[in-house]
């Protein structure tokens, strides 16, 4: 068990967090994007962390910060240190800490592991500056795209040109990938950014998988015409239409609440757009996601299908362009499970949920057999400056991965 | 009955028309604007035919070409030779048009007429230049409000100025106003604008009023939150909730269309309007009109009952302010009737109808008794080059004009 309670490591890990949070591209709102000058002030200071907490550090091709310990195939404990703009401050740096402060215990402990362990502080996992995101985990797993090189900022520099700016070679991501039998495993602890653990009222959470996901810009065309004057059994309104689909969207992710369905309609506009003029077309986007891709793919079919039984009923055409498309990430079952035996110690037996956000963890799972340990936070507020998470759900969590550490077996992973 | 027959009616309207059409400020589509230069052109055209035709002419302070005939009361036959942008070609022409033709007709049979007539020409319908809109039949019915006289063209142009530079003097619109007992009763011949006589298959159709109209902006609050995370349970969905009161909007409509109600949004609009966010807030446009005050009024407090019920059963917040409000104009019996039997000998008795858009008529109705006879227009469409009444179908309207001043019994209208 730990030398430290859980207690203090909360309040270590607070203070970390805020100190980390100082560092930003602007004096009123936390903005740190990836292979800023910030990312460089915050880098070195995960690096003297790390150094003082007893691990070796090196950057790798694309300014990821990994600190290891021990020998043998390693144990992978990472997250991220940029940031979206207005960004709160547990999002991301939580994981590194948490890594941190955790391989910090297990070395002063003296106990000899039967594995290395590596903490990682992932530079771009936003994608709050670039096109691609995920590149830094994408590198590490072997996985990156050299395509995404030529991603431009708003500045219309390109990822090459930045990290070229930040002493990085190009040429040598490939080098930043594990090679075969290097990984043991990847963990991430991360705040939940949603708010269900807050509900159950339980502080810890095992995440199952990282939702696939469907992102469709749907549009229905009706007949525009002159709001007083064309009877309401003539009209071929699309935005009524685009509503009775809103609902029968809803009502397929009711009906799969039980796969973790959600389903999104964030943008909608009708066209032309006059408060006298019945809309002659609607565009609106969906976002579906589910842990499930079986369900995600039959959810989206029936969506489809009553959208399209809607706009015959109402003389109306519909067109349905799939933007973006991603399959489910389970997370590694036995991991899970490992994961689970050790926060029931701390907390009782956690509660399994999925992740609707992506995370780095979705990229390591190409890599190495991975998993996640969600932290309850307020409100299920994230990417906002008012997001939280109490000093006991963050010890406890830390607590949780010390034991994971402690009781792991590598020969299970294998 | 009247010397030139229908179809001959027709073609001089549509020749007559076209002359008018080609006056626009651009080349490629038309746009005659309340006191610019294009409307000095028609109005001098519309008088030179209402001199052919055998009216005494004068323009009044508004700029309404004014054409009369004969002694006593008058019976006033107008419409408007301003258009939209991108008008099409018989939204008001064809009234004023019918006007003279019809008059020309009756002055060539020698028939002695119990009262005067006088055609209308009126330079400010569409409200297309200024904020305030029908200012010249306003004048003409001695309900012009001078406020109108400051309101501002996009280019900073008060009313008052453009006026002056037209040649009028903004402090005589008093004397455009009708004197007691001067104006018998008003006539409107208007393209219907809408598709209710052409699925019915008739020609002419009497309008029994113009709708009275509400619009509202209405917003839904609720929470904004993550895509991905926050469970379908948990949310409070602003859009969705404003897809089921579009829904009941729709329904109250429709319980309601024998009082000829129609009910539209028109524009909405989600924020922060990213595809992977829950909105926060949603904002539409309602825009209800009815022949019936009372039915409109029933219809709005049912709407914002069921609304409020949306809200409350999904967590929701509603505001709904009220931005514009006016009531139904009914159109005189007797002159229903008269137009109705005039038409009947034309073309079979012709149905009845309310319009939906405002018109002349429902400002001259505080003047004196007013009627509108509607002409079928193809596929309803309106406010678009691909406006469109046959031949046949104004000669028809011409030909039942005529026919009510041939008819018109002056006491029956005192």
């Amino acid at each position: 068990m730990s030398m430290v309670g859980a207690a203090a490591l909360g309040a270590k890990a607070e203070a970390m967090i805020a100190e980390l949070a100082a560092i930003s591209a602007e004096p009123d709102r936390l903005v740190r994007l990836f292979l800023t000058s910030e990312h460089r002030r915050a880098a070195d200071l995960v690096s003297r962390w790390m150094t003082e907490a007893g691990l070796e550090v090196r950057e790798d091709a694309l300014g990821t910060v990994r600190g290891s310990f021990g020998a043998g195939p390693k144990l992978l404990i990472g997250s991220h240190i940029d940031t979206v703009v207005d960004a709160g401050r547990y999002d991301g740096p939580l994981g590194v800490i948490a890594g941190i402060l955790a391989a910090r215990e297990v070395i002063r402990s003296g106990r000899t592991l039967p594995f290395g362990i590596e903490v990682l502080a992932f530079g771009d996992e936003e994608g709050s500056r670039f096109p691609d995101t995920m590149t830094s985990s994408r590198a590490c797993a072997g996985a990156f795209d050299p395509a995404a090189l030529q991603g431009r900022d708003a500045d219309g520099v390109t990822l090459s040109e930045a990290l070229s700016a930040y002493g990085k070679a190009p040429d040598d991501i490939a080098s930043a990938a594990y090679g075969a039998g290097d990984a043991l495993a990847y963990i991430e602890v991360h705040i939940e950014q949603g708010p269900v653990l807050e509900q159950l009222g339980r502080p810890l959470g095992i995440v199952t998988g990282i939702v696939g996901q469907t992102r469709l810009r749907a549009t229905v065309s009706g007949e525009a015409g002159h709001a007083g004057t064309v009877p309401m059994r003539l009209r071929r309104d699309p935005f009524i239409g685009a509503a009775a689909m809103g609902l029968a969207l809803e009502r397929i992710a009711l009906d799969n609440s039980d796969d973790g369905m959600v389903a999104t309609i964030g943008r909608i506009g009708a066209m032309p757009g006059a408060v006298n003029v019945i809309p002659g077309r609607v565009t609106f986007t969906v976002d579906l996601r589910s842990a499930s891709d079986a369900a995600r793919l039959a959810a989206l079919k029936r969506f489809r299908s009553e959208a399209e039984a809607i706009a015959a009923q109402r003389g109306l055409q519909t067109d349905f362009e799939m933007v973006y498309e991603a399959p489910a990430t389970p997370c590694d079952a036995h991991l899970q499970d490992r994961l689970a035996a050790a926060a029931s110690t701390i907390a009782g037996e956690p509660p399994r949920l999925p992740s609707g956000a992506g995370h780095d963890a979705q990229i390591m799972a190409k890599l190495c057999p991975s998993a996640m340990l969600f932290v309850r936070c307020k409100g299920g507020i994230s990417h906002n400056p008012a997001e939280y998470a109490s000093l006991a759900d963050m010890g406890a969590a830390m607590s949780a991965l010390i034991r994971l550490i402690e009781e792991l077996d590598p020969a299970s992973l294998q």
